[in-house]
C-alpha cells in the first residue's frame, strides 16, 4: 500500500496478552486532521468506544492507538480511566489535546486493559514512525484473523489526485449492527470532519452493516475515517459536491472490499456467501430478508456441506418477518433457477448446482416476489473450525 | 403412558421417504372432541400448517395424521392438493369431515409429498388402532430426533380425575416463534374449543415459544391440543373458571416438559442451558435479552467448550437492543456471581464455576438492573455434532 501524505505509522509488542507478536498500532497525524467515526450499536459498547464517542463531536484527530488481546469492555469505571490514561500519554508525548487521541481496543471481554504497558510502550512507537509499514499495522490488530486486512483506492478529487488507505480486523463476533470489527481508513484529501462523516455513514451502511459471520455484534466495533488535508485540491463544502464523487465511489468501494475481506475470513469460513434479495417491499425489508438467510444456521452449515439445500433458504425468508409471497418465490444458485412460483423447478439442471457448491465463492439470488427493494450482503459457512476456535478462545 | 380415554393411536411405515421404521401415525378422536392449535408463524408455512390454520375454527376433530420424512412445505398448489387428498381419504375412512382431519408433516422441504403412500397406508393404519401406543407414536413422527419425547400429567378439572398425555419431536430449525416442532397433546376432560385456545395459547408463550436450538424458524411448526370429552366433570365455561386451575398448571407443566425434552435433544446438544434474566425493563424485554443469549453462537460454543465466558454473555446483552444498565449488569453461572456492577467479581472462587461447566445441565442468570420484568428460556450448546447432522442431511 502506498504512503498517505500526513500519515506515519508503527508497531510494537507491548506485552498486553499475547507473546511473540505485536499488539499496539499507533499512527499519527497532522495537525489540522479531520476525523469521521461509526461506533457499535451495542448497549454494553468498550471504554475506547465510549472515549472515541465523546470525542467525535469535535472532528479533529492527532493520533488512533489501538491494542489486541484485551478489548477493555465490561470493566466499568477502572476500565474508563484506563483507556483515558493511554491518551493522555499519548497526547503528552504528541504535544495535542487527549481528545484528539483516538482509540480501539480489541480482544477478551471483561479484563481489565493493563493501561501502563501501553504507556510504557509509547516512546518505542513513537520512534519506530514511518510512512509505510500498512502491513505490519494490520498485523498487529489482529485476533482471531488468519491473514492481515487491508486495501487501497487511487481517486481524484477534481483533477487532483488522492488516496485512500484502509486497514481493519475481524473474525468473530461479526454482524452488522455498526460495524463489527476495527477498522481505520486514511486520506490525503482534505475534507471538513461533518463531509467526512456523511460520506463514512453512507458508506458502512452499504459495506460494513451488510455482512455477518456470526450475527454477534461486538462491544467494541469500531470504523474511523481520517483525513490529513496534505493535498491540495478545489475545496470540499458538501458531501453532495459533484467533485467528491468519484471519491465517494472510491470510499464505497474501498469498505466494501475491506468488509468482504472480514467475511472472507470469518471464523472457520471455508466460503465466501453473497446474497442478492430483489423483488422485496423496500431496500431495508431486502436486508433483512438477506440477513435472515446469512444469519442461519441451518442455511451456513449446508453450505458447509457443499448441499445445495434451498429448503433452508426458503425456511429463513419466511423467519425474516418481512413480507414475501411464497408461491412467487424464485432462488438461483450459481446463476441456475433451482425454485420459481413457488415450488422447485422440476428437473433443474443439478450439475451445475453441485459444481458451484463445491467452489469458495457462493452466490444466491433470491427474489420474494412482492416489490422493488432490493439488497445485497455477504457471509461465510458455518463449519468445524468455527466450533474449533470458539470452543476454546480463552484457554 | 397411561391410556386417554376415546383416543385411539397407531403408526406404520408408509415408506414416505425412510425405510424400514415407521413414519406415518393417527390418532383418532370419538364425535365431539375439540382441538386447539397453535402454529408456525413463518411467512413460507407449509401445506399441512395451512390447512389446519383453516380449520381450526371450527374446533372440531376426529384425527390427526402425520408423517415425517417430508415437510409438504414450498411445494405449491400440487402440496397443498396432496395434503387435502390425505385428509380426504383419512375422512371418507373414519366418516366424518375432511376439515375434522388435522395434518402436521416433518421433513426435507421442497419436494412433493407422495399423497398416495399415504392414503395406501391408511387401512393398515386403522386397523392397527389401539388405545396404549404413545411411545410408538413418538418415534413414527421423528426425523433427526435422538430419541421419542412424551409427557403425562394426572390433575383434576374440580374433583374429577382428569389426564393430560403429550408426545412431540424436533431436533434442529427449533426457535421461538410458535411452534418451532409438532407436538400433539390429548385431554379426556370435556374442553369448548375456544377454552381450550386460550389456555394452549397462553401455554405455549410460556413454553415452546422460550426454547431455541439455533434460532431458525420452522415452516411446518404446529402444536395441536385435542380434548374427547370422554370424563364427566363440572362443566367448563371459561378458561378462568376457578376449577380449572389445577388442569392449567397441569398443562402448562406439561407442555414447559414437552419444550425442555427437544433441546435436550437439540441437535448435536451435549448441554441443556437454562437462562433466567432478571431486572429488565417488561418480561418481554427480558425474553428478548434471554434468547439473544440463547441464540448467541459465541455463547453456545463457549457452553460446548465448558468456559464460563461471560463476556461473550455480556456481549449478547448488547446487542440485544433492549434496555440494560452496563454499570449494573450482574451475571451468575451455576449460581456463583462471576459479574456485578458491571464488571468482573474480583478473585471469585472459579472452582465450582469450572466444576458446573462440565456437567450437562448449566443455569445462566443474569440482572440487567433496569426494572422488574423477568423472563425463563431454554437452550443447548452448539457443537461439531450439530455440523455434522446439517452439513449432510440430504445425502
Amino acid at each position: 500500500m502506498p504512503p498517505i501524505a500526513g500519515v506515519e505509522l508503527a508497531s510494537v509488542a507491548a506485552g498486553v496478552r499475547y507473546k511473540g507478536r505485536t499488539d499496539l498500532f499507533l499512527a499519527e497525524l497532522p495537525p489540522g486532521a479531520t476525523v469521521a467515526g461509526a461506533l457499535t450499536k451495542s448497549l454494553t459498547a468498550s471504554a475506547p468506544v465510549e472515549w472515541c464517542r465523546r470525542n467525535l463531536a469535535e472532528g479533529r484527530a492527532r493520533a488512533v492507538l489501538v491494542n489486541s488481546g484485551n478489548a477493555n469492555a465490561f470493566t466499568g469505571k477502572k476500565g474508563y480511566d484506563a483507556a483515558v490514561a493511554t491518551a493522555e500519554a499519548a497526547a503528552k508525548a504528541i504535544g495535542c489535546e487527549a481528545s484528539e487521541i483516538f482509540l480501539a481496543s480489541t480482544g477478551v471481554i471483561g479484563e481489565l486493559l493493563p493501561a501502563q504497558k501501553v504507556v510504557d510502550a509509547i516512546p518505542a512507537l513513537r520512534q519506530g514512525l514511518k510512512s509505510a509499514s500498512w502491513a505490519e499495522s494490520a498485523k498487529a490488530i489482529m485476533t482471531t484473523d488468519t491473514f492481515p486486512k487491508g486495501a487501497t483506492r487511487r481517486t481524484r478529487i477534481g483533477d487532483v489526485p488522492v488516496t485512500i488507505n484502509g486497514i481493519c480486523k475481524g473474525s468473530g463476533m461479526i454482524a452488522p449492527d455498526m460495524a463489527t470489527m476495527l477498522g481505520f481508513v486514511f486520506t490525503d484529501a482534505e475534507i471538513p470532519a461533518p463531509v467526512l462523516q456523511e460520506m463514512l455513514s453512507r458508506g458502512v451502511e452499504r459495506s460494513f452493516n451488510c455482512i455477518t459471520v456470526d450475527s454477534d455484534t461486538s462491544t467494541s466495533d469500531t470504523v474511523l475515517l481520517f483525513a490529513t488535508g496534505k493535498v491540495t485540491h478545489p475545496p470540499v463544502e458538501s458531501a453532495k459536491d459533484t467533485h467528491l464523487r468519484d471519491f465517494r465511489e472510491a470510499l464505497e468501494d474501498l469498505l466494501t472490499d475491506m468488509a468482504i475481506q472480514i467475511v472472507r475470513d470469518g471464523e472457520g469460513a471455508q466460503k465466501l456467501v453473497t446474497i442478492d434479495v430483489t423483488g422485496a417491499a423496500s431496500p431495508r425489508a431486502a436486508k433483512r430478508i438477506g440477513l435472515a438467510i446469512a444469519n442461519s444456521p441451518l442455511v451456513k452449515t449446508a453450505i458447509a456441506g457443499e448441499d445445495a439445500n434451498w429448503g433452508r433458504i426458503v425456511m429463513a425468508v419466511g423467519k425474516s418477518g418481512e413480507w414475501a409471497d411464497r408461491d412467487k418465490l424464485a432462488i438461483r444458485i450459481g446463476g441456475v433457477e433451482v425454485a420459481a412460483e413457488g415450488a422447485a423447478v422440476e428437473g433443474y439442471d443439478e450439475t451445475p448446482v453441485v459444481a458451484h457448491m463445491k467452489g469458495s465463492e457462493i452466490l444466491i439470488e433470491v427474489d420474494v416476489g412482492v416489490g422493488r427493494g432490493r439488497s445485497r450482503v455477504w457471509t461465510c459457512d458455518l463449519t468445524h473450525g468455527y466450533i474449533d476456535i470458539n470452543g476454546s478462545y480463552r484457554s
